[in-house]
């Protein structure tokens, strides 16, 4: 038997083939946290080991012209959503077929083409998101076009749900006349994608439409910036959504249950800076507001805007792996109007974090 | 060091072994689908994408006689079972063992050895079950053997849990002097695989008997018959279950709460053709009827009877891949007996789909 | 195309040097058992197929100087914990990163440096757990140092979560005094593995400490000792576990609900011989005995002490794969004392259980 084995050591063709193509990755960031909040009712200290991201991926392109992308992110939940049959933790799984040299078509459940540069990270390199990405629906089902108008120009089209629940799981409780079942719960992105100066500068915009319940919706626009020259990364998003039933659910948890808030409005600042100080060394600042209001189309009370400040060090000692140690500082500071304080009972609270822990998109195959 | 891995690019010969015996898959139907419930109180409408088929296959031959089976099926739930300690969407788990070339051992969690070819299919190419298969358990955990007894003749016998979950779990709040906890809730299948004229004539046939509760079960008949030839093939099922305790939930759902229907019967007929146009399309018909009764020993009343119209168009673009393309209308009548809507308030209703979608059976390596 | 894919099956340098890093594995236990519950009122039987083990684990060198282990194991929930945000059935994901010839860093969610040979034992391999080990927390998340002192004598050193979930989630409910949230749930292990007479001898100890809740917290001793030699090794633990908050709820059981048990001891002895008749047949048998005191510090109750004997026969039939078949009987008998039975209404009973089955720990890649 072992001369056999030995004399045969040979690999099929198609084997092969299979092999050159497909990819086998696992995100990990682990980190050790020491907390405290302070402010109003908030008071609470935390110190303790967290797995934020750890996710196995599989991709490969199973034909010349059909890739495949799947993602299995172990924290988050894994009870079978009954609107689209898949798991929150289940972030991909998707196809993506090649019409035409400058046309793609996705199909299954994937990311939604939000725009700005806060979202095109990914979750494994984001140690505290801005208020709209934190609670935001960014993995859903549905279908995409992708067209590269130019080199420098890209589209992107997609119908998607606009959840991934059914209407009962998530307002069947609500009692409210403007709250009713929609025939589809549609959602509808558009983006661009630009390069300017040799790619120096580049942008990512995005403009979409959703209908949670039956003619109420939210529209949500992205812009998003980025400047790069050789060690330095400087990004800017602007965010705007007009959400009539709100989604995020900031404007909802001050109000008294078994309601959603209507007719809110969420504006969003973010700033991320990157600089290389020396191969192993970069040093990052990340900056944030959001503002929340109610009632936009009456009142148009200002509820709260939430503050935050990111300083982080990464340190990558390897050469050849992409394994990042980092010491970060998370500061937001939640600050509630006198509207949401007197009427509400709310109160203004901070939070100061240190992180220490590292960052490995890890390829296997 | 880069020029030490450029100088050895060499896979050990085990590596090599292990590489061609595994096989991974990832299986894919997703659809956009509208539906329309009419009939009764059913009402209601629904437009959505949804993932039909989410699937990871692992398999490989580790030994020149034993194989192994693992399968994640991701649009099931993954609450660990109390019986066999394994969750629903662990769809199998087992080993294959070669006893000698005509007798294999299986062992694990597999698919019950039940007959028919709506059950061959895999769940990635049914888009609607029959009332029988859409609601009886198909993976559970035992022991099986296959005989080949000749060419054209195959045998398969299997001793399996009759459930996944301790009795507890499932009839703990019955009050009923019937259902009693059995020392073993076991199921005993065995079926039939014949060819006839060169394969041109298939057939699966299966009987099983199992204990749901104490000395009360389920005797289930399938009669599976395929016709097969270059460009066409046409499927034929019987099925036949009576059961002491009923297992398919839908004479149960009749009735008032906390009682499960007893001494059932399920009577089934389901036909499927496929024909293909050319390379690149390929038409199926399925049709299907299930009938339900209750009281099979005393007044044996009719309860409902549910008919099944599926046509379906597939496209597959790529020769190399088996990436299909479908639409599909799926068509639902439930029909309730006059029994039925007068004693049990029971309503007839109809269920009219239209599917787009795609299925694809992916090899990764 | 054809003949492109046939002209270059050539594997490129970097993917060559992937695949001779990583490892692929699945482990599997699955048996039929039988089982009796008898004494005081417990009068219970089972006969069923269980999968007491089914893993998939992927390893991998990724650097020179950096391992990765990950495993899941679908015998468990997948709730996300609240305190690591991984669930139960990830038992590990972490890093092992070797800082120099004999220190190693591991960071991420790992097993504890508990020691003893019964610990030191896959689940998979393991038929019946002694009460601590049966009901300990073995998988957190922290940071880890190894340090290989001399060819003889490694430590390890470990600052881990004490926990998975929040306070909230696991004594929320509790009313308590001494039961209080502390800022760090923490774990303090070190450990000590030794080998003597080349070998032939071999010890791992451990001394742990940890937090559960404010200043109160677990003290864990443990002995481990193995002798083996060409046929046969003989294992002995010793391990003693104080508990200010009881952690493994045997005594926390006897008491009313809504309570957890404090001051609580638990003292074990764990003795496994496996001796190898022959290459296909091995014996074995593992002993144990578990007391559990309550209120330590003030009448030291003697509570129950339950006894354990598993006599195991192993058969091996193949060569190249460690494939197992087993045939063991488990017998188990808890004693409660005359204060647990007069005071708290506890009855001494008994379990009897004979199963049949395999162990497959399978290299897939």
């Amino acid at each position: 038997q072992q001369n056999d084995s030995l004399a045969e050591p040979i690999i099929p063709a198609e084997k092969i083939e299979l092999l050159k193509n497909i990819n086998i990755t696992f995100g990990m960031r682990m980190d050790f946290q020491a907390y405290t909040f302070r402010g109003g009712d908030n008071y609470y200290n935390g110190i303790q080991f967290e797995n934020g991201f750890t996710a196995l991926g599989i991709s490969g392109k199973v034909h010349e012209k059909v890739s495949f992308q799947f993602r299995n992110r172990f924290n988050k939940n894994s009870d079978v959503q009954t609107l689209d049959r898949l798991s929150s933790n289940i972030e991909l799984a998707y196809l993506d077929i090649k019409i035409s040299p400058s046309f793609d078509l996705l199909l299954g459940k994937m990311s939604a083409f939000y725009g700005g540069y806060e979202y095109e990270f990914s979750g494994l390199d984001v140690l505290e998101y801005n208020d709209i990405y934190g609670n935001a629906l960014a993995f859903v089902t549905g279908a995409g076009i992708t067209y590269q108008a130019s080199e420098n120009n890209k589209f992107g089209l997609q119908v998607l749900n606009s959840r991934t629940q059914h209407y009962d799981d998530l307002y069947g409780d609500i009692v409210a006349e403007n709250i009713q079942e929609p025939d589809w719960p549609v959602a509808f992105v558009g983006n661009w994608r630009g390069k300017f100066f040799d790619g120096k500068l580049q942008t990512i915009y995005s403009l979409s439409h959703s209908y949670e319940v039956r003619k109420r919706g939210t529209t949500f626009l992205t812009l998003g910036h980025k400047y790069q020259n050789q060690d330095l990364s400087l990004m800017y998003d602007f965010h705007y959504s007009y959400e009539e039933v709100d989604t995020k659910g900031i404007v909802t948890n001050l109000l008294s249950e078994e309601q959603v808030a209507e007719d809110v409005m969420y504006i969003e600042n973010w700033l991320r800076a990157e600089y290389r100080f020396s191969p192993k060394f970069k040093g990052l600042l990340t900056l944030m507001t959001s503002s929340a209001y109610d009632n936009v189309k009456t009142s148009k009370q200002h509820m709260r805007t939430s503050y935050g400040a990111v300083p982080t060090i990464y340190y990558s000692p390897f050469k050849k792996i992409d394994l990042r140690f980092y010491l970060a500082y998370i500061g937001r500071y939640y600050d509630y109007s006198d509207y949401a304080i007197e009427e509400l009972g709310a109160s203004s609270y901070n939070k100061n974090e240190f992180r220490l822990g590292f960052i490995a998109p890890l390829l296997l195959l």
